[in-house]
């Protein structure tokens, strides 16, 4: 099916108008037509060909739509549903991860939603920046009716991102979390840490966050360059989520953690540097952890809980058109909490 | 009561013999006749005054002896029993570390062996490198009378330290273990994570320690120099103890975990130098952790555990004479594996 999308064909280059072929329905596909898409941090590393892209690139794996074709094996879907896809459309199905419902870790590597190959055909994956998707059943999610479906979009690769660190280093009722950085993934950590019950500390550089970070349910805000506020929270967090996406110093925030505690990386995949002391890990018990996505199951377990505590994300909606601006304003980190691509806009262009 | 003991005095100086007068005993102490006394390298530390020592230090803290004497309070020992001490002496009790069984772990701080204050009379603690030791009740362990008392010895520090993180992150009967190091602790955590039923990888930088590895009890021996081997072993790893004490390179055998593996520290209490790349904990749940000795139920636990399997340290038994020499080639790591001082060396000695 010819399908409209928006590509970049060459590292740093604009995105622009571009069409390719959606495979034809599979019994176990659903298709559906592209109401909303987010844009991920990932998108630009991509677009910039920071991580061995395949160009043409249709970026785009936090992706909300409605139902339009069913494949014959399909149960679990209708047409007109709501659905939505993430970061991930395949994966082996038999390694251990994936018998245990972690398709992210998939050892044979899971198939992504764009720049990567479909398992079946070998061809080139595209993303949520185009007008219709079509995926396996069982990579397609249930998004509650209703949440606002634009600003649910994030949550498909923000939202899992920060829900399963979560719920894997067992954050319930009195934990205490706390969350470095105020960006797509930290207001996200916020929200979701708030209504599972934990007392949420954010770490922030800048003092005028505290306002926003308080409105979206921090309980306390620590401004990490103030030693004297750092060494209130000393011994304090169970959970540290820490979303920077950038090399950052991560020795201060390891005495905030308890006995036991433990940071989780979501968003650094890159050298930790400065390197760090052992001594809070030995005289602790603290452990350095990482976290990617989440797997089907989990998403579809994070959609239903945002769902009850109706929980989105904060979101400035753009026409595709846009794009290449609002990908500028992201590099300076000019956005709250996240761009998303009101995919209607797409109508209005012809190839 | 004036107690011969085995000295330093100032920086790097040899040790030499001494006397100070221990506390009379309290009513919930003991007293008993020091046996033998492991050689640790966290004494070379202090005596070289690395980590603040307060002099004159009298080093020691694998500690086995006969009790002489029990204060009126005393309900778990006679005169007679074979009788441990191991790192600590005392410490808050109140705490929630200390409320659970984590004593190592005290927020006011353990009170250690030697080294530190008596938290009643404020007097310095003096460690195992003397003729009699006085201590808390709560704070002395059972020695399962089977065993070689001089081996056992090694137990009280090196066993527990590997002892304590074995169990923590749940090794058990078809775990898979990585060892790091084949020292003191290297070769103890072969011995108790074989004993635990694990299958045990030992990581060495020398082709010559595989003999010795095998015979006490390692599986397979990775020389961590040779990639073919290090990637012959991706992702195979439960947990690895890495008793490396010294800075040393993380990244190669972050790659060895398994998803969600952790790597524990517990040689190494200092700037993790080469810093490594976050990817392996973030695409495979991975973490970095650290774990300091153990608390006294456990460490009862790992002395009974230790009866039950027969097991001891591998040492080098030692007159207290040839202290400063053990030193020596300690700092060659020339020791297989532990020195332990016959303190009965100490009788022939008169100030």
């Amino acid at each position: 099916m010819k399908t409209k999308a928006y590509a970049n064909h060459a590292p740093n280059q604009p995105l622009s108008l571009f069409h390719f072929d959606r495979r034809e329905l599979r019994d176990d596909d659903i298709e559906f037509d592209v109401l909303f898409c987010g844009v991920c941090h990932s998108d630009l590393h991509h677009v910039a060909g920071d991580w061995k892209t395949n160009y043409p690139c249709v970026p785009g794996h936090e992706i909300v739509g409605r139902v339009s074709k069913i494949g014959k094996n399909v149960t679990q879907f209708k047409i007109g549903d709501a659905v939505a896809v993430g970061c991930m459309v395949d994966s082996c199905q038999h390694c251990r991860p994936c018998l245990n419902q972690l398709e992210q870790y998939c050892e044979e590597g899971a198939t992504f939603t764009y720049n990567d190959t479909d398992r079946q055909d070998k061809q080139a994956t595209f993303g949520g920046y185009s007008e219709r998707m079509v995926v396996r059943e069982k990579f397609a999610l249930h998004v509650p009716e209703h949440l606002d479906l634009a600003a649910a979009a994030p949550l498909l690769c923000a939202g899992i991102t920060v829900y399963s660190p979560l719920k894997h280093w067992k954050v319930q009722a009195g934990s205490k979390v706390g969350i470095i950085g105020l960006g797509g993934l930290g207001h996200m950590a916020i929200k979701l840490a708030r209504a599972m019950g934990a007392e949420v500390t954010l770490f922030s550089r800048s003092p005028d966050k505290a306002e926003d970070a308080q409105r979206l349910g921090a309980h306390h805000i620590v401004l990490s360059s103030d030693k004297t506020q750092m060494k209130a929270v000393a011994n304090t967090l169970d959970v540290i989520i820490d979303t920077v996406p950038y090399a950052h110093d991560l020795q201060p925030y390891l005495q905030t953690l308890t006995l036991d505690g433990t940071l989780v990386l979501v968003g650094l995949i890159d050298k930790i540097e400065p390197s760090f002391n052992s001594a809070p890990l030995v005289l602790g018990r603290r452990s350095v952890a990482g976290s990617l996505i989440g797997g089907i199951a989990e998403t579809q377990e994070m959609l239903n809980f945002c769902g009850q505590h109706n929980i989105v994300s904060d979101i400035e909606l753009i026409p595709i058109q846009e794009i290449n601006h609002a990908y500028e304003r992201m590099l300076k980190s000019d956005v709250k909490y996240r761009f998303v691509i009101d995919m209607s806009s797409l109508k209005q262009e012809s190839l």
